[in-house]
């Protein structure tokens, strides 16, 4: 779901899921929401909990319901965690909610920092990050895989954000040294899409390559 | 909207809208909804209605209000109709629902042949294409323009299916020369994707560039 920067994101965002990624108005820091609560990780490397007057320019959330669960039992990294998902995936041609509840031996996570105008493109944003590293860490791993065609409208591929088992502190995962944990998946066949109807989104080029500038960020 | 090859079309499709455009299993023709009824132009160009067992692996439809009307006084062909319209939409970063009812000194549509196994590309199989002619024809042009983002999963910019003024013909629209008509615009913000989760798409490769693809066969 994409919301308005003018939403109202917390009854949108909520009627819409209890579980998601996304990040909230000037992207200030990474959005995670788990069990219905809605979580704000700021440059800090806190998880805030979301007010409710705050919105949010883009975000994906869902109704999280676990069709399969798997045991992951020997250790692996962000990109032997994506292939095994890879392999227990029932198509590459659908949408999935990935959850896993793990210890981690290594994870590191960034959150982006507010922006003011006038706004850059989210490759320049980005560059700014903020980086964290936790190490021996319980917690979980929120996100989404979504197919190659969806290129211009989300992230293809995975995109996992992070926050730790008593709630407090996450972000955005760019590596990760998985101990063991459970992953479940939620297959979803129906993608809801909402634009916003107010705000600069009807002026703003969007013409380029989600998927380029993706590569250049999301790493 | 996009629905399973095997979903039951008339009323999953109906559901979602009383306007619209798309396919049939098969690709056997083009698809036209106008005024909640659905109509099925063959190859021999004739419109016939959808009985209820149909099915439709592709098609997008919306519950059609027009937001903006537009006298068209001047003759234009269909490359000026689109520019017309282009401006005068708020956004191009929106969705649009078009509606035209019109005279036409000249209209050239075209309906796709029902497919066999093994199943070819799109580009191949309206290669096969049959092509039909109109002069001094009254009817109505229904389709959407989709903003360039979306290119991986609908046509993007404009894409229209013809049919006359007394529901009896038409297709996909090539070409034509509007005399003059009324334009409607139904201004959408949200869009809802339906996945098939049965039959072949799970294992359909459908990483390649549709709007390539699209460019060669939708002129």
């Amino acid at each position: 779901m994409i919301a308005s920067e003018e939403g109202d994101f917390p009854p949108s965002c909520k009627t819409h899921g209890d579980f998601g990624i996304g990040t909230f108005d000037r992207l200030d820091g990474e959005m995670l929401a788990l069990d219905g609560n809605y979580y704000q990780i700021k440059t800090d490397g806190i998880a805030y909990p979301v007010s409710g007057n705050m919105t949010t320019p883009f975000a994906t959330v869902t109704h999280f319901e676990a069709d399969e669960n798997f045991r992951v039992e020997k250790p692996m990294n962000l990109t032997e965690l994506e292939q095994y998902l890879d392999r227990n995936l029932p198509s590459e041609n659908l949408f999935y909610a990935i959850k896993v509840d793990g210890n981690f031996t290594y994870l590191k996570a960034r959150s982006a920092p507010k922006q003011g105008k006038p706004y850059r493109k989210l490759a320049y944003a980005v560059s700014n990050q903020t980086v964290f590293e936790f190490e021996n860490i319980s917690g979980t791993l929120a996100g989404f895989r979504t197919p190659d065609y969806v290129n211009g409208i989300n992230v293809p591929g995975y995109h996992l954000h992070f926050i730790t088992a008593n709630r407090s502190a996450g972000g955005h995962v760019l590596e990760l040294e998985l101990e063991n944990g459970t992953a479940a998946l939620d297959t979803t066949s129906a993608f809801f899409m909402e634009l916003p109807t107010s705000g600069n989104f009807s002026k703003v080029e969007l013409g380029q390559d989600l998927k380029a500038e993706m590569e250049t960020v999301e790493k």
